[in-house]
């Protein structure tokens, strides 16, 4: 592959607080940029993060043909790049594509420049615990024209950004709230594709749920508003009676690579696992009776992220005395000790560049 | 109003095909843009139509914090510039906003300086009769930032655009197929909205549309998929026994200006109007029994578009024999009419700048 790089003079990694990091508020020296244009990608360029030139017709900012990944590469202990499951990203990438109408993008041309761009900016993965380099890769649509229509010209871009915990609470519980009259995605429309429509549907529901107290939305079903589907930035996983449970991908919501792994290990730890639909009323009768034990949600951003507290319909929940249960610790010492290289990685869940 | 004019040196129009205009690719000279920041829309600027610089970690890409408008403008007989109901178009894009967690737009501002630009680039105002200037106004969200949360900075702006019809067909019946499994929108989403999400999920439906031959999708709703809601591009009508019939607005379909002409007309000139609930099994059944005559779209930019065909889980309808029905002449006749400065404008609907 012939990648065109094109480096920053001076990197400006000394003007960053590499220790107090927010989430997403960092980004890296350089960028990918591969257009797509008379029919295919064309050839990968690497150039310094920054601004660019876009005309104010471009058809993904009035029409939203927009997918995008959130990717996470770590140091290990040798000192080499762990990438956690690039296939798995990409190809749920390719998936978003799909749906949006947007080329598919083939997996070596998205691994080799990915890997090309982190050794690059290799200075920017953050070297602590419970840091990582988190990577955006996305597409957009670049047509010029305001008619509502597939566009002829894309644009794959991959950004990064060193980061620490996602949300401000780190690994303590954080407080969930129903959505109410709200829904995020229904059967036939876009929630199992990352893309922007579904954040967008989010952020009313999440800013309310904010002024009243809580980190996040528990969205329920569009049609009943009582079967639990997801927190919008994470997959949700129930323990109870000893089984985790966790709603079905049926295709309104996001086919989280967190929840594949939690998946995975449960099972190899001889836990009972069900995809199936929960309600929320099952929820509660099982918090009232003692058998729901933690609640987790899983999620690249976020790895897992205890659930402290749910409310629903005026009904609040306390899970686990507002403490991080042993599950959810367990699932994620587990899943970063593979992350950082620090046990081994039974699954090919690791492309160490 | 202090409004900062930074004008081209040398006005491009003179390169347009003013005559053969495709709907939405061709723009005028300049662009209006009023920033917003430290909680306050800015002054506003008219600067070239141009192209902007911005992040790709900007917001609005991510998560389509967006929402947008379109409106028309004309030249009337008199020589004047006529713009199109610009109040109810500004009441929308407000909505838009509060659903987005947009900051507002106060009208003033919005008109003020929208009709500025439009003065500045009258030369642009197509002046035969079917065409129009295509005016879109649109708010996207600007912080540099990759967590899901509501922007703190917002770019507000307005493109011209001259154009022809909509549709390559013009008044010529256009073909729909209804959604099948796909979905537009549901009650608690985002269907009401003037935002990208809504486009985003239609375009794939829409392409498949097209690959069968027909020119759009007839969107029924989310849950039983018999309820007809609308277009996408625009709002539907149906003339049954002589009663316009129309899907009432309860969230989960935009609220057309457009409609709303069709609606007043109708009632000034006696024809009962119904926003009802109405099946597509409706429709199949008053097709077949003779009652269904005329089907037509309504919309900013086609106005009136007569329906010639539906096709439902194979059975294809056939409306007024592939030909526009007199009440949808009529009412583009009027619509036009009004628009254009040739007739009365006993509604207010007309801004004279």
């Amino acid at each position: 592959m012939n990648i065109d790089i094109n480096r920053v003079k001076q990197s400006k990694i000394n003007n960053v607080d590499m220790v107090n990091l927010n989430f997403g508020e960092v980004f890296s020296d350089h960028m990918l940029v591969i257009d797509y244009a008379d029919g295919c990608w064309q050839d990968p360029q690497i150039v310094p993060y920054g601004k660019m030139n876009i005309f104010p017709s471009m058809c993904a900012i009035h029409y939203g043909q927009v997918v995008f990944e959130g990717i996470k590469a770590f140091y290990n202990k040798h000192g080499k790049i762990n990438i956690f499951r690039p296939q798995k990203y990409h190809g749920r990438l390719n998936k978003s594509c799909r749906r949006l109408c947007i080329p598919e993008i083939n997996y070596d041309l998205f691994l080799d420049s990915m890997s090309e761009l982190i050794k690059l900016d290799k200075a920017w993965i953050p070297r602590q615990h419970g840091y990582s380099l988190y990577i955006r890769p996305f597409i957009f649509a670049t047509d010029n024209y305001i008619g509502v229509r597939v566009s002829e010209t894309y644009r794959f871009t991959i950004i990064l950004s060193p980061v620490a915990a996602y949300y401000k609470e780190g690994l303590n519980p954080v407080r969930l709230i129903t959505s109410g009259e709200y829904v995020r995605a229904c059967k036939g429309g876009l929630g199992a594709a990352k893309t922007p429509a579904n954040y967008a549907a989010s952020l009313l529901p999440a800013h309310e749920a904010k002024e009243k107290g809580f980190t996040q939305v528990l969205w329920l079903d569009a049609f009943e508003h009582k079967y639990i589907e997801e927190v919008g930035t994470m997959n949700i996983c129930f323990v109870i009676n000893n089984e985790l449970v966790t709603p079905p991908l049926d295709g309104t919501i996001l086919e989280g690579t967190t929840r594949d792994c939690v998946l995975h290990l449960a099972k190899e730890w001889g836990i009972i696992v069900m995809e199936r639909k929960i309600t929320i009323d099952e929820v509660i009768t099982a918090s009232r009776s003692g058998k729901l034990t933690e609640v987790f949600g899983t999620g690249t951003a976020a790895v897992i992220s205890p659930v402290g507290e749910i409310q629903h319909q005026g009904k609040l929940l306390k899970i686990n005395g507002d403490k991080i249960g042993p599950l959810s610790q367990k699932f994620y010492d587990e899943v970063t000790a593979i992350q950082y290289g620090e046990k081994p990685d039974k699954y090919d869940w690791i492309l160490t560049i």
